[in-house]
């Protein structure tokens, strides 16, 4: 199933994406929750449900272009990091390839939805693009095993936009990088939510990034140095995951402070992340 | 006036703190919320309504010891953390004394209560403790001004604890803090939350840890290098803080790794971190 989450005279709504219009799952079987959260973390036979009211003929249905898109998990409890999870990614960056994932912090203020604009802010100068798949959690987990196992508590898949202003990710002494990466409007993410039965396999999906139609990443998740099960693992050593969690994955090679010269997000800009199978994330640059 | 949040038998409640007994603000007028984001979000009558119930001879009140305490804001939207704020803890760690707040995250699945386990986790060795004050916000902004108007977003102010596990901290080529901050547990706050007009100067309190008993920190919020406005000022740069928001504002010399030998948590400990004013924070240390 592809899900969204909309704005409904009803207040933020779950829907299944069909062709051109949202099914509302909750006015459609009233049986389903009205939070993304609550249905990923539902059991087989709320997907079934689901998955039924998608296709019901009696379904509530909105026009794709008549409903306003919110990320797809609009206020989860935690955004995590992944730093310098494609191996040429760490090379570009002089980086030494990390032995294990490297964790930073977005926090809520930063999500947005496609279609929003990315705001640059006031006080940054150096504002990059980076395409990130995103694991968004279905179920509880803790101390989960580096196995396939871990695929269990994968709730769908989206596509996000880690935008990073480089002049803060790397500022001070102490070059803490989530200030770079909090900024308002900061992680888009969307349009819809995959799951994994319908995307497959989460390690063969071409990522591309582009700036006002130009390509400037363009890999494939199958250079990932760490695989879905290895993050889950090692970050739910530290964290309880819980359904609604966000994981961004990392970005390929291409960031725009790594060509020569730079290239830096300005306003007027539109950029695009593809991921295969999910769709096109698509905001405009704006000034703050 | 002192807020908490505790489990009634309607869900968690915001309740204010008077005498041996809790009051629940809005059993005892319906007017008022139940959850204390939306307490501190309110406006100047909301404030008066609250003192007004506190101390109504009608008011439902429920014992201190029968009623479990949960953290003052158990679902903060972000939980922000200022590093290296006291000048002597700067020095004590080799660290130079910052130009401008470092920051650094911990999740909301660190929160716990005052009398809630810490958890030593099973996969950390070096686990520390660290004292703070928490600012808690109660104005939303952007841009606030570094001056004395940024006492608005002020909601209130708490005990916090920035448990750490320091081999995670370091751990790495990038030493990316927050991973090693952000242990299940390793955010106890409370007991209350003390209104700024009850708590008066927020930079003259003394601050102490002690462990089992033993004072091992023990300074006061005058020696912040950045006071209350200045990182208000300084965070909302970078994003949009919101009612509940907690703010860590670092911790004074005296941790358990810089001390020769090292002194580090250990299963049957008890923290205490007391803030003037406030109160006391109590959790006892257990494995995982």
């Amino acid at each position: 199933m592809r899900l969204a989450t909309v704005v409904t005279p009803h207040g933020p709504r779950v829907v299944a994406h069909v062709g051109d219009h949202y099914v509302d799952l909750h006015a459609t079987d009233p049986g389903l929750p009205t939070c993304i959260k609550n249905l990923l973390a539902g059991g087989a036979g709320v997907k079934v449900a689901a998955a039924d009211a998608a296709k019901c003929s009696k379904a509530v249905r909105y026009a794709t272009n008549a409903v306003k898109l919110l990320p797809p998990v609009p206020k989860p409890s935690k955004i995590l990091c992944v730093g310098l999870n494609y191996r040429d990614h760490a090379i570009e960056g002089g980086k030494a390839i990390p032995t294990e994932p490297v964790l930073f912090a977005k926090y809520p203020n930063t999500l947005i939805a496609s279609g929003d604009p990315i705001k640059l802010p006031k006080v940054a100068q150096k504002v990059d693009y980076e395409a990130e798949l995103v694991i968004v959690i279905g179920k509880r987990g803790r101390h989960i095993p580096n196995d396939d196992t871990a695929f269990q508590h994968v709730g769908g898949y989206t596509c996000g936009h880690d935008v990073s202003a480089r002049d803060w990710q790397f500022r001070g002494e102490e070059k803490q990088w989530s200030i770079g990466k909090t900024f308002d409007t900061f992680a888009p993410t969307g349009p819809v939510l995959v799951t994994p039965d319908e995307l497959g396999d989460p390690h063969k999906l071409q990522v591309q990034l582009r700036l006002n139609g130009e390509t400037m990443q363009n890999s494939n998740t199958k250079e990932f140095i760490f695989g879905v099960p290895h993050m889950l693992w090692f970050l739910s050593q530290v964290v309880t995951l819980e359904p609604g969690d966000l994981i961004f994955t990392g970005t390929p090679p291409g960031v725009g402070i790594a060509r020569k010269p730079p290239v830096l997000l300005k306003a007027g800009d539109v950029a695009e992340v593809e991921i295969q199978g999910i769709g096109v994330l698509r905001n405009p640059v704006v000034a703050e």
